[in-house]
């Protein structure tokens, strides 16, 4: 992208000496009704993949970015949060997982929470895009930095079709996708959930990333209500990402047979996290009366 | 405001037959490098006070929206957050809490919850800008619907002043302030802490809104300092309000004598409330090591 402007050519992120001469911004409509917006260094990459647009930005606020289409997925300085919450909450609650999925979550950052677990052998990424891992791997090395060590997996391949295709293997199934539109709809249904469940080894764990509960009202409990009716144990907890609308944000898990609320605390190990602790392992799951009525029966 | 697009004269959030005409956001710069916009039903009022801009817009995500020198304060949509947790968690510490004061909150939504704790005789309201009060009575009737209760008392004066000229009155003390710059930046430093200290009864209880642990890493320990260097127990807690910059808010807490983390969360009465609850009371407290790292010695 060149503008020209005084017969000079002005790259994104440049100042001249006059003042900014470009003042660029990334714009997420979080809703129909309200954006949030970055103010953008620089624009690192941009493309259609075959599933989707996809871009990085380095922005001031929080660092490198990733986005596709057009909705914030991760950024540099807030991905800790969702990272930690999504993989240790679940981790922490079986005795001993060794082989752990990730549906989705090409930028890896699960996967470099996940092998944090001396107990895992084995911690399989099945991305759907591989055009993430590649643009991660590049601009996102705080994130990525797991994907080539040797217990990783990984694969570019349907993660719908991967469950499918793998009954009664893994002890934990994480699925970290996108917003249920798009590619990632098939990941937010009943039928799905029970291809994790069967993918799952007995006494497996299940926990999504499932939006937020000031925005999404009757997906939460939708999502909430299947998961209830295919395994023994549903639990709704939260985490706080900045990036995402309204800073709230919810995840579901499911269980085989381990209660997390149930585990205790004293003995979880130090897992070097900036978010997640063995005391917000407790409390991530107490709901404000708002959020614990999308739930009730 | 009126727009002429083909000789019509179009308002604010009128729509035409043939689709939008009018495309109208309100836009916080929640930081100089992010910024939340919210597309606008109707703007309701604006005026410049004697200390500071002030707008009441109808948005299509929040409702009503009261806004001073274009920062959000409160919207009707999410308000419930922040006032439950900016009272109860202070009064429901205090045994027996009978007169309480608001400093800042013209909207009134803080007086609207502490009224609501039956030990209570007495809530006054010293807000600096009449004019706030006069604009939530008018345009946020579900906020400010206790300011006439015949057990609040509303004073159009300086905060400051009033703590400073009341020595050993109040049980509790709420600093519902604006941001720490323009007029409620006399609100944010120790000499103000300490009126406040003198102005409570002996077993009395402070609570302040202080800002983002996202944003405001400075701030934080700076106000938590000098709160546990004034009194014998300082505390920070949590909750989530998404029209704050990042939806994640800090408030601070200098307590003479009783720990709000010690309480019988069991005995705790039912005030009616969407986010906070006993529980809730319990874990607000429990704070993310990137937070917990902002108040350590």
């Amino acid at each position: 992208m060149v503008l020209i402007k005084n017969k000079l050519a002005i790259f994104p992120g440049e100042v001249d000496k006059g003042g900014i001469i470009m003042d660029l911004w990334v714009s997420e409509m979080q809703t129909a009704d309200m954006r949030i917006s970055c103010r953008v260094i620089k624009s690192l990459h941009s493309e259609m993949t075959p599933f989707q647009k996809l871009m990085v930005v380095d922005t001031h606020q929080f660092g490198r970015m990733l986005l596709l289409d057009n909705i914030i997925q991760t950024t540099v300085a807030d991905e800790f949060v969702y990272h930690e919450m999504i993989s240790h909450v679940g981790l922490n609650t079986l005795p001993n997982p060794r082989k752990v999925l990730v549906v989705g979550g090409g930028d890896g950052g699960s996967i470099r929470e996940i092998i944090k677990h001396k107990s895992v052998e084995k911690a399989v990424l099945v991305e759907i895009d591989g055009k993430v891992i590649e643009a991660a791997k590049k601009y996102l090395p705080e994130i990525s930095c797991a994907l080539d060590d040797p217990r990783v997996e990984v694969l570019v391949d349907d993660g719908i079709k991967h469950v499918k295709e793998n009954k009664n293997t893994y002890d934990m199934i994480i699925v970290d996708s996108t917003d249920p539109i798009g590619p990632a709809e098939g990941l937010f249904g009943a039928a799905f959930y029970q291809d994790v469940h069967d993918a799952l080894t007995e006494d497996g764990i299940f926990v999504a990333q499932t939006e937020s509960p000031f925005f999404n009202r009757e997906l939460i409990p939708r999502i909430y209500n299947d998961v209830a009716s295919i395994f023994p144990l549903a639990r709704l907890f939260l985490a706080n990402v900045p990036t995402y609308p309204g800073g709230l944000w919810t995840f579901t898990m499911g269980s085989k047979k381990h209660d997390p609320v149930k585990v205790d605390i004293s003995k979880l190990p130090d897992l070097n996290t900036r978010f997640y602790s063995p005391e917000i392992h407790r409390t991530c799951f107490v709901l404000p009366p708002f959020v614990q009525e999308l739930i009730k029966k």
